[in-house]
């Protein structure tokens, strides 16, 4: 099996959820997600297989970003929504 | 590849959660949404050629909806509903 | 094109997420979810065309149903749940 | 058009969030999805037509389960999760 | 018709959402959801019928974990999430 | 039946939500997951004939991980986001 790094298998890549500003927070939730997935699916062929239909087709485009969504809400609140 | 212009791929712009009113915080969240897209499928010609599809099916109109609702959950808690 | 007219086009009519009562901010929910659906797909002879299919198909109505009540979720905590 | 009867079409029946018991509360719940159902479809005939699909097939009941189950969540909150 | 057991249809068995333990409260995340579908669709034979589909579909399966994991976050929201 | 082995039927493994860094609070979330997908199917043979098709497909990767994603916000929330 040809496997995803090992640095794309950590689920919260620097190990906290706070970040300096939103559009970090943002870019985290981005992260969370796709480390979720290839935790669940290692396996960087068949990723890479899926990739193309999951990028492409609307459904798939706004099935992600609803994931990204309720990660972003998260981090948001983890962060007081950087309100200071 | 035709890319979506830099301003698009920005996750936040303005780089706040924070807006004056509940109509702006409404176009945020529809902003985040449409940002998030650009991220994942930054290739213009990709995306143009799945939105008649995306915008046009209420299935799809209503999963757009979906994650709208969800970025403006966080966007009104971030203002505190803009109560006062 | 056959434009939604300019109230539709309000993200949040009122300019406010706070209402005197339960009802009004369900009839608010349902208004928030209609007017994202006019901001994404504008073009009224599109609305019409699909919505034979949107509000009749059982999955549809539930999807819609789905999104009144993040909607909802977010003006009920706006308005501390019109608790007193 | 044979439509639903005036009471089905109120939002919040009762017009209030608040319930004495859990019980009521989740009851409350299944209400406010169905009514936000009659609002969109006011056609009886046309839900009654969709309803034997709707209620029967296991994908649109664990739908209809995941709307009541977030109604039920912004309920719980109302009601400070009936703690005391 | 072959109905569910009454007590299959109370909407919140024990009539409360506080649990001694985070188990305990899964568990009741799990009956919350079952009950709703009984309530909706209170037909034994029409149940049985879907059931082989739902719960092998990998699918059906995931909607049903996402509905679970909605109405363990009222639970565990209820139960301050079992800090001490 | 080749059942589930007895670890995999515990909803809560630890019997708690808390959690010493966020990325063990990440992978409890994608533990609650799958077991509740064990307590709804326990049938081994049945899961992993499920299996290729849920972790391959890109519309079931994002499904599963959307389910992650909520769990998580539970667990992130019983931990105050892991902020001291």
């Amino acid at each position: 099996m040809n496997q995803v790094p090992d640095e794309g298998m950590v689920l919260v890549p620097g190990g906290s959820l706070l970040t300096k500003t939103p559009e970090e927070g943002r870019a985290l939730a981005l992260t969370l997600a796709r480390h979720t997935i290839h935790n669940i699916q290692p396996d960087l062929d068949v990723l890479k297989g899926g990739r193309p239909n999951c990028s492409t087709t609307p459904g798939s485009l706004t099935a992600a970003a609803h994931v990204v969504a309720i990660e972003f809400q998260t981090i948001a609140a983890a962060n007081n929504y950087w309100r200071s």
